[in-house]
């Protein structure tokens, strides 16, 4: 799927790199040029990532605006390969379910090629070398706007440093389900999970998506 | 209140600068200082931001990850000096009606001193020249995920993509009541609001809070 795309590098018009320059890509010259340059990657490279990367991300995750300065974050790393083999193999359980579930129940004609695509991308999530989960703590002072504030701002910026060390990451909710990180991770339930990213180079720097003109999403004044 | 803190540039050891350089200052030569540099701002000049600034900062804000794509944003633009004005009268309507709520119940102590901390950090919210109200439409594909992902994670864009072009924001969601946006702005019930933030030059960069130790926000392998 993702052999057929053309890396956003090239088509920004930068200079094609070697396969290590262009996971670490070049040092970009603002802020806004991250923004654009960050897509959801779902397929890496198995290369490692060094902890002090890690560290650097993490870090930057913990400056967004949080509700009285409660910062109720957790941030859990990952890089056991057992366990994300068993997070893998039990998110298969799941699709595999649900594939039998639908075949049940009058199945569109394309069931197959849906599966099969989800199975895709289901495998590609656990390519990458390291894993964070980001969790918000329910008993911190305003655990409300730690679920609904707090916790997502967190992850929007781990994602964004990420991408300015020239990581790709993917904001996985459904895509590797709660209950199985849940269980394989023994996340203890005083943690809500926001999300989990992988964090890696990835295969390919998917394309662009297409966006909704800037002019429908701003009003002035009234709506 | 503000008067007494000094002034953020200062204190990261970059040159002192001329009012209006102080404003829009420098071009930052790391996304991981914007992260850094942004700070929640209670008290803004009245000097205007173009239009176009804001069109930039809203460009940005629409570029995280959206469920399916689905980019559910509105974000709306008050300007007008008028609704203004009716959202700072309501909001203090309502925490003087607070006030004797508290009054009437047994108060503590120290309850004027409070509600005259709240009554100057309202004050502050409504000196800047220009707001943003973060919405997203209870109409899209997957509204649930809208309202928990989708939305917040473009408020946290928009704070950094301000502060990347000198401007502070204050992520508001009690500050500015959501019911006194709604009635003054005629916020049809479709959407959402996220949040909203002044945006414009601080009256002065805060001081950073203090913050916990990194350490305790990351874990390895299991919490």
């Amino acid at each position: 799927m993702t052999t057929t795309r053309r890396s956003l590098c090239l088509s920004a018009g930068v200079a094609a790199a070697s396969p290590l320059a262009s996971a670490a890509d070049p040092p970009f010259t603002s802020i806004f040029e991250v923004f654009a340059r960050r897509q959801s990657v779902r397929r890496y490279k198995p290369d490692n990532v060094p902890d002090e990367h890690i560290r650097q991300i993490i870090n930057a995750a913990r400056m967004p605006p949080t509700t009285m300065n409660q910062q109720p974050w957790k941030f859990l790393v990952v890089r056991d390969r057992e366990k994300i083999g068993r997070m893998r193999a039990r998110t298969f359980e799941i699709i595999e379910k649900r594939v039998e579930e639908a075949k049940a129940k009058n199945p569109p004609p394309d069931l197959e090629a849906r599966f099969k695509a989800a199975r895709e991308m289901t495998d590609g999530y656990f390519t990458a070398p390291v894993y964070v989960v980001v969790l918000v703590d329910k008993q911190c002072p305003y655990p409300d706007y730690a679920l609904k504030n707090d916790g997502p701002l967190a992850a929007g910026y781990l994602m964004l440093a990420a991408r300015a060390l020239g990581y790709g990451t993917v904001y996985l909710t459904d895509g590797i389900p709660e209950s199985v990180s849940r269980e394989v991770l023994a996340i203890p339930d005083r943690y809500h999970r926001v999300c989990m990213t992988p964090i890696g180079i990835p295969d390919l720097w998917p394309e662009p998506k297409p966006k909704k003109d800037l002019k429908e999403l701003i009003a002035y004044e009234t709506l």
